[in-house]
């Protein structure tokens, strides 16, 4: 697992997936090993983070960010360890956490690169819980959901990298918290793990009515991760001035076409009225500005023991692709890293 | 036109109407004029108010307010003139503004009726520009809207009683205002009489075209009066951090079937979370606490003239249910007001 014997091995985008990513969507490249010019480091990736986000960024439509172009690398966050720095401020053997993509080394340039101090948190939690996917519930529950105690948030891909912090810091705020899984392992972790109140499987036949047994007051927060048809059995309870923070919609990431339905827009947007509900979109970059606020209040969290999370860690950057078609199946448990590279701070 | 020749004609709902209502919708009924009781007063109906919200009163599906019961007369708000008065505070002569209904007389009691005064605006101004279409438009734009200047601001029903109000404060807020309706006569006003910018024909076959060119920076507020395609032409454009206030459905109100679509959900939804949208929705009754403010400044604009409004007044409580249907249609040109008896305050 040295990834020095191979050069620099990059995957790069081969193809614009129709629908799942697979085999021909990326192509394993190989690379000498970058030197930095004036200016910039070389860190070799220690962790690669995975993110559904990640499929946008495989198709050509406009989006809120560029698409990776054919024959580039895959974008992805990453943590690295400093290889070579003619960069100020930056050593050798610093951890540093950037949009490093998806390959072995990558050379970054001022204001890329973020120090990481290893003694404060596991350099992977930069990924997960105090990254990225942290942000986006800390900040997204802060601007849009506002729960308020005795509130009911229902959540889809509760066990997720973002779920289950969403579930947490709801529960942390005084609500009731109900979490969508889509198996016994995962949901017995949201009940006795992460303390939920309810856990329910979404594929059961008698979803809409379990959901409504299981928020007896309705539902005040809804957390679109998801879309499709979760959004349906969720709609009809949710309460007046509800707030449905959009956040993601993997359901429809893969979709090639689309199912000729009774048009559903009429009864949306009557919700949307009758109830008052508030529909908003977020993008977790749109609140880099909380940054510091959020490391506080979680950070102390962690610290108490009143956040808990998991991490689903592979083993080798070839197998990225593969892990990733499966994140975009729910299949991973907890937030998905690649291992590139062997984590010198906790030995191996 | 003396309404005291016929007692107290009521109309009230006969059937629910399934799709558009029609004549089997309401009957007249005739009754004696009331006397009131202890703590009552009872009023002479001047003008009756008809808006859109009052197809849903008709429906027994739940919603924000409780439906007209079969039998019961029909709800809707009332400037009308004391005849009798057993309540404090309220004097034979007095103008009052209530939920009157659709009546020759109402008995209404503590709390049921505001005072008016005939000398600061023209009483039937209280169920318009100064009253619910008024404050509709006015917090609305306060709560959800959020116009700044230099942005695009799009709505339909453009010449309607809340519409007109929206474009017009748009306006001195320093947006540019594109409405939307549906005859040249409406147009021509919204573009010579009120200063949009804009006033496009939602019928024609190039309307999204039309609609992008009246756009060239996009669209950062679209008031949702209406529902249905216009909404389609309207998603593309929307920028980025964009707010829809969801204020009326008209189109859909007489829906009685609706189309097999190919699902527009993701597109709606992936707009959202890409753009990050606000769809917010909003009942005029949430914002009563905004009522002293909203008639301080809206009654300064009108002084200055910097407001305009035009009312579409049919004589006869009998005319209503025709007056209504039509609303529902489009075909009144401003507000919508039954004059039931004369309006003392400008001869007849």
């Amino acid at each position: 697992m040295d990834a020095n014997d191979d050069g620099n091995r990059r995957i790069v985008l081969a193809a614009r997936p129709r629908g799942e990513p697979n085999a021909d969507s990326f192509r394993l490249e190989h690379g000498p090993i970058p030197e930095p010019n004036e200016d910039e480091l070389v860190a070799r990736t220690i962790y690669l983070s995975l993110d559904p986000y990640m499929r946008g960024r495989m198709n050509d439509a406009p989006s809120y960010a560029a698409a990776v172009e054919i024959g580039e690398v895959m974008t992805g966050g990453t943590v690295g360890q400093v290889i070579a720095s003619k960069l100020d401020g930056f050593e050798i053997g610093d951890f540093v956490l950037a949009q490093g993509g998806w390959q072995d080394y990558a050379t970054l340039g001022a204001g890329e690169a973020r120090r990481l101090d290893p003694s404060v948190a596991p350099i992977g939690s930069a990924l997960g819980v105090l990254g990225m996917p942290g942000l986006t519930a800390w900040s997204g529950l802060r601007e849009i959901g506002r729960p308020e105690p005795g509130e009911t948030l229902v959540l889809a891909a509760a066990s997720g990298a973002v779920g289950a912090l969403v579930g947490q810091i709801a529960k942390l705020r005084g609500c009731r918290v109900v979490g969508l899984a889509g198996s016994a392992d995962k949901r017995a972790y949201l009940l006795d793990e992460l303390g939920f109140d309810a856990a329910l499987d979404y594929r059961a036949p008698d979803f809409a009515a379990t959901l409504e047994a299981a928020c007896p007051e309705g539902i005040d927060i809804y957390w679109e991760n998801v879309g499709g048809p979760l959004f349906e059995a969720v709609l009809p309870l949710l309460n007046t001035f509800a707030r449905v923070p959009v956040c993601g919609l993997i359901h429809w990431y893969n979709a090639t076409s689309l199912p000729k339905v009774t048009d559903p827009t009429p009864a949306l947007m009557r919700a949307i009225l009758v109830k008052r509900l508030t529909l908003r979109g977020f993008i977790v970059f749109d609140h880099a500005d909380l940054q510091d606020e959020f490391v506080t209040e979680i950070g102390a969290w962690l610290r108490e023991g009143k956040i808990r999370y998991r991490e689903d860690v592979r083993d080798g950057l070839e197998n990225a692709p593969d892990a990733f078609a499966g994140l975009l199946r729910g299949e991973n448990f907890g937030k998905l890293l690649i291992r590139v590279s062997d984590d010198p701070t906790v030995g191996g």
